[in-house]
């Protein structure tokens, strides 16, 4: 077992056996963030596997800021999120979680079953006290360069006002701390920007966030789609069943893109040799816009930090989360948020109000 | 005032001052479209002003099948939608309405305010008896090349059970007879496939069309994100929120990639070179993605055919759209509709019943 070098480090409880092509991603990314310092990984999965993938790729590993905790089982894409509080408890994943909950790591992070995730951080970590419903968040790619943190992109589906009023703090508290905000511009996602529009829903909490000004973030009012790619605001709050559909029509326009210009580059000889002089600035291109580069998926609102990756996650992109990851513990990310939730009570009593009145 | 040329044609009250850049596009679409053959247009709008511009364009526009019916005010995208019904009852969009209730047109256009448009089909035509609330449709396109139907993309944000079955059936309907699909496959857009996605209201309407099996289209379950991409789904429908969200993420995806593609080229000479030589093959892939070749999107559920363009149509867009509208009044799609509700009753029935019931 390899020894942490310093206990200042940012301790990661990484489900090595979360991602599509687990453990290698994992392993690979794992190595290259403790060398780059600052970082120590549990290494969370099969021992004798892991120790063997460790040996062969790395033989210097024990004397890294690395160590496996074994965990015999795995939870798959196909379980059910309860399988992975009840039915697996000794599965990599929610073995990542009793760690932090241990005290033996700060936080825990998988490229595996979002769902279990969801689960595993409701049932082992709990909700942060006031928080009704913790949220999903992920990061927008926009053309400024800065990226926009978009939540709930599919914790919650049915949402009420006190959850997106939550979600707004928690994003806002994300956003400060990940991305160095002074006081990030929050906007809720709807259908038009213009007076009238929006759902009951989205109408309630506009005007219970304009009503209750927080010194925490600066309320914009709505944002439309666009408004996830222009990078002029911070934050968007949606529900969990339109994020999740903004998110997934993202990326598939993305790749639908991607795969027709492949195929206008295919269509002539004259487009082949043209895109072959075009390659180094596609490639920047490319990388711009690769999930991969923006890291991992907080889930907010509950008593602990956990962090979800693409399930296609390569190294490079294991790397990358367990960076950020590092950096929101280093921040106290933690109690930044139960501090948050505390100060906007007024907030969220006067939603819970509005929905008691509706 | 042109004569028609024959009374066989499709006639189509085009609004001439519905577009940002009105009356140009539409005087230039209306006059390729009569060209061609089979179309009938009544430019709608102020009489001396489109007589002088056709005077200029084409000084035999008045042996052509074209027509001005002189409307002297406009609806502007600032009007409130009651404005197009109440407010200003002679302007150019509203007049279109009014020449199909009189049996001079056979269906209204234009590339103006929809939410007046809405009000004008709701208001002027009135609902299809049995249809609870129109969708607004659009047609996304697909990798292979089918364009799929897409509704409701913003006329009714908050829906209960019984709108989103009858989008269903309208949806089918129009997919039908539009790109000729004999049973059109109709999913309902979620937040994943998986059991136990979607909300309540999916939920629920999952399982009345599953207990309701139509011989009018097949019904496949849930639809992601990705599937408006795909090809494979030719109906997909969702509440006008989660609708209008994903369309507007969707064109703001598609404008994004392509302003980053620009800047790649941008960055080299090198880039700026291969791009020139790609340059035949980009302008394929702008044409199969540019909305204009798309035409205009219909309002389905009012007895009566109405169609909306986008605000910067050009000349091409609108005479794709007046072909479009043309096909749908010789396919009979309005009686179609009708029929259609009426044969759907049980289905409706049973909606409304789950929803009274929760």
């Amino acid at each position: 077992m390899g020894a942490p070098d310093t206990m200042a480090n940012a301790r990661i409880a990484l489900d090595a056996f979360g991602g599509d092509h687990c453990p290698s991603p994992e392993i690979e990314g794992a190595l290259r963030a403790v060398r780059k310092g600052g970082i120590e990984v549990v290494l969370v999965g099969d021992e004798r596997k892991l120790a063997a993938a460790l040996d062969a790729q790395a033989p210097d590993w024990s004397s890294l800021p690395l160590r496996i905790h074994h965990a015999p089982d795995v939870i798959t894409m196909e379980d059910s999120p309860s399988k992975a509080v009840r039915g697996k408890p000794d599965a990599s994943m929610p073995q990542c979680f009793e760690l932090v909950k241990k005290g033996e790591a700060d936080a825990a992070m998988s490229a595996g079953n979002s769902g279990a995730m969801l689960a595993c951080g409701l049932f082992k970590y709990r909700r942060i006290k006031g928080v009704d419903r913790p949220a999903l968040v992920t990061s927008t790619p926009t053309r400024t360069g800065a990226l926009t943190t978009f939540l709930d992109v599919g914790a919650n589906v049915d949402c009420k006002p006190i959850n997106l009023v939550q979600f707004a703090v928690l994003g806002a508290v994300y956003s400060a701390s990940n991305f160095s905000k002074a006081k990030p511009k929050v906007a809720l996602l709807s259908n038009g920007t213009e007076e009238g529009k929006g759902t009951e829903l989205t109408r309630t909490c506009d005007q219970l966030l304009r009503e209750h000004p927080s010194d925490a973030f600066e309320y914009l009012g709505y944002a439309e789609g666009a408004d996830l790619l222009g990078g002029a605001v911070d934050v968007i709050v949606a529900d969990g069943f339109s994020g999740n559909i903004a998110l997934k029509v993202m990326e598939a326009t993305g790749r639908a893109l991607g795969g027709w210009l492949k195929d206008a580059i295919g269509s002539s000889t004259r487009a082949k040799l043209g895109a072959l002089m075009m390659k180094p600035a596609l490639m920047g291109l490319r990388s711009a816009l690769d999930p991969d580069s923006y890291g991992a998926a907080p889930l907010l609102g509950v008593r602990g930090l956990a962090f979800i990756c693409h399930g296609a996650a390569s190294p490079n992109a294991i790397e990358t989360s367990l960076a950020q990851v590092a950096r929101s513990i280093t921040k106290k990310l933690a109690p930044q948020l139960e501090a948050a939730v505390q100060h906007h009570k007024p907030l969220f009593d006067a939603a819970k109000a509005a929905e008691s009145a509706s």
